[in-house]
């Protein structure tokens, strides 16, 4: 039997349709990027019309490789898929990871029956496959790396994903926001392995502590079921289930060749198992944010530390339709924060509209979140902070002291605080969104673009926890 | 009666609390950025302690200034200004916006009976107060601007908020993605001129085509309930209410002083009268952007070209959850399709999965987008480009090749046509959004940050249009 290890951390790798001309799939998706990251395993390429490609020996066939190889990339033409799995068999290959596309995912006689010779190939020569249209695995760890501009960093978030777009587009909005991966698989049409063998093995595995998925279809529904419900009970599992809705249950079955099933039965069994849903890519990003960074709120009584009037409106609006509430602060919090917030203009009931002073004197920033993070009444702290503001009213210096004294009073709060930074529509703001949301998750705090957002991810985090806790 | 033009068109100002130091509120929201602007009226400063600000003789009272003047922005302490009121109501004033706060918004006896004493005066007196508490006028077209940073440009859309902050981040966010305004106003405690006096005007004002209102509580329910009729059988008001929770009321009384009311009567409201609601200002953006630059669709069926197959699956199913319908392409049109789509790894099933050929021939991207055109099955056609492909997959160049291809061949399209941009996780990746979002709006196109936004923004275009063609 395979140990799903070797997949992550393959002793060697084959890549076959590699070449010499950088623009081809094989070179610049795979070969290229684990050169460039010192991948730490052996590294074959294979294509019968060249002797070297990119300093390396060049290989006519999988077989004439001067040892058994873990882990197979396949790049070329799906119609000469079966004689390369043929030579896999051969040449004792592990796992056999197909980039390649035009299997199932054609809905076509052709394509549905190729999948089944190479499947039937694979088992009758104990070859396992991964894919067919898939990227395969990304891990840091092994130095196995996507693409170019992926980040290099190792996390605790296990990522398995029939899409290799949404793992692409995750690990980077990941490197933006402070999430990093300890291993990530794209498994496209999941032929052979597929989201049970993942979750199963990130379940057990000592370097993932939130597991992540994204799945449009189920291969096998009993496993998967018992799968999921020990991952639930061992560490938090989130799934973006992909074709929710009729169109998009013909774009799963266009994309992976997936039977999407049907919601209803969907939701019960996350519901029954303790999985936690969202419903985009975004939601999963904040959501992982959460978990990652926040200590469990004890209840679902926010504090929030405003900017501007209306804002604070919109943000009471926006905890309390995400299921937190917001309640008044009690008399004699009031009285603490009155004395440095002036009567006109601010309000301190909750939310405590700091932009008075928010962009003044950092120490009255941390006097406040002081204040509240002592308030028995208060379980989680939201500030919001504006960029647009930092860079039409006052120097950047300056709000980078408010940023710096957020960092330091937080570390030193007892409640779970959340950090908004919004504003981020110019490109001078955006920028200094970026450096200051890397500043925050560098130093342990979890950012988000919106109240909204941020309410809906920590209504998640305080719901996992009061599902498992009682 | 006052002619509400008067206020958005004053002949002549004067500023009240402004002074020669650059950092006070006077100074920096009014003096310096309509001097600055080049506001077209006659500019008085008035404080005591100087007789001259910024090349400006400056006037010690109101009583002194050699003309009877439109508009008085006060920027003095609360306590002053019954005084002030006394003194514009002498110096015959037909407006007095008081950018202070400390009455109503305070929610304490004493700022309640300073706000009365103030209504008082100035109905005796014959003057109209606009706030208190607000930042009063903002138009581009009479060169009055609140910041230094704000657009100067004019356009269509007429804005009453009782926040200034919101006013301030429509305004922003209106600069980057393409909204223009024919007035703004920020109107604060609503103590005297209130919504219902707004959005009247905007109905009768030939330079206003779609009404946007942010609003915490009603003045005067009734005359509100006769207007918002008018008003929307007339153009498209888009609303945003604050206060929909019981935070949210708790808020807004102490922003604004404002008694929210409940939702359930607010949304009954809206719906008898045919305006459109939005939960926050990312949607008010949005829904004035489908208004502004999407034809209405002839129905609710959409076709999406995507970019990647997982992209492709959710966005299927933001738009169906987002109430449109994503039919498959029929037949002939699959044919088409098919021609320069090669068949592995891409559906044409709609969406169109186009990523295979979307960053390399532009002229491919067209004609994808008028095969799609001249399907009599689909009423608007969203188009998804990814700012993180461009940069990482191809030379961003080649990427505005595929930027223009798409404005050429939008412009001579029959269907509406809602383009989303995506990726923008970088500095980089985000300038270049910036850039394209900015490109695509000269050129008379909408874009959004995501499929769901754009889906749910196109819905109320079309809800707005099956209501009032019924």
């Amino acid at each position: 039997m395979l140990d799903i290890k070797s997949i992550f951390y393959p002793e060697s790798i084959a890549i076959v349709g590699a070449s010499a001309n950088p623009d081809t799939l094989g070179t610049k998706n795979f070969l290229e990027p684990f050169l460039h990251f010192g991948y730490l395993g052996r590294l074959y390429p294979v294509n019968p019309n060249y002797s070297e490609i990119m300093g390396l020996k060049a290989y006519a066939t999988v077989r004439d490789i001067p040892e058994k190889v873990d882990y197979v990339i396949c790049v070329i033409p799906a119609s000469q898929t079966p004689q390369l799995m043929q030579d896999c068999v051969a040449a004792g290959v592990k796992v056999v990871a197909l980039y390649t596309a035009g299997f199932s995912d054609t809905g076509e006689e052709e394509g549905i029956r190729l999948e089944r010779e190479l499947l039937q190939i694979a088992s009758y020569g104990g070859v396992r496959i991964l894919g067919p249209n898939c990227l395969g695995v990304h891990n840091p760890g092994a130095r196995l790396i996507y693409e170019m501009e992926s980040s290099t960093r190792s996390g605790n978030v296990g990522l398995c994903s029939q899409s290799g777009g949404n793992t692409k587009d995750l690990i980077a909005t990941g490197s933006a926001r402070g999430i990093y991966f300890s291993k990530v698989v794209s498994y496209g049409n999941a032929v052979d392995l597929n989201e049970a063998d993942f979750i199963e093995y990130f379940t057990d595995d000592d370097e993932t502590g939130i597991i992540a998925a994204y799945i449009e279809g189920i291969k096998q529904p009993q496993r998967f079921a018992r799968v999921l419900g020990q991952a639930a009970r061992t560490k938090p599992v989130i799934i973006l289930k992909g074709g929710q809705t009729e169109a998009g249950r013909g774009a799963a079955a266009s994309h992976t060749g997936s039977l999407a099933g049907s919601k209803e039965i969907w939701d019960t069994l996350c519901r029954q198992k303790g999985a936690i849903q969202v419903s985009d890519l975004d939601e999963m990003a904040d959501t992982i944010l959460a978990f990652s960074y926040m200590k469990p709120p004890g209840g679902r009584r926010v504090a929030i530390v405003g900017v501007g009037g209306g804002m604070s409106v919109q943000a009471a609006d926006d905890c309390e339709n995400s299921g937190l509430v917001v309640p008044p602060f009690p008399p004699e919090v009031r009285q603490e924060l009155r004395k440095f917030n002036p009567r006109e203009g601010t309000s301190i009931r909750n939310p405590l509209d700091a932009s008075q002073n928010a962009y003044g004197d950092p120490a009255l920033i941390s006097k406040a979140l002081q204040i509240i993070s002592g308030c028995d009444d208060i379980d989680a702290i939201l500030i919001m902070l504006s960029s647009r503001h930092a860079i039409s009213r006052i120097d950047v210096r300056e709000w980078m002291d408010q940023v710096e004294a957020v960092i330091d009073t937080g570390k030193m709060l007892n409640k779970p605080l959340a950090v908004i930074l919004l504003g981020a529509t110019t490109p001078e703001a955006y920028e200094l969104v970026y450096k200051v949301q890397k500043r925050f998750s560098d130093s342990g705090f979890a950012t988000f673009p919106s109240v909204r957002r941020a309410a809906q991810a920590i209504n998640r985090l305080i719901s996992y926890h009061e599902n498992w806790e009682m």
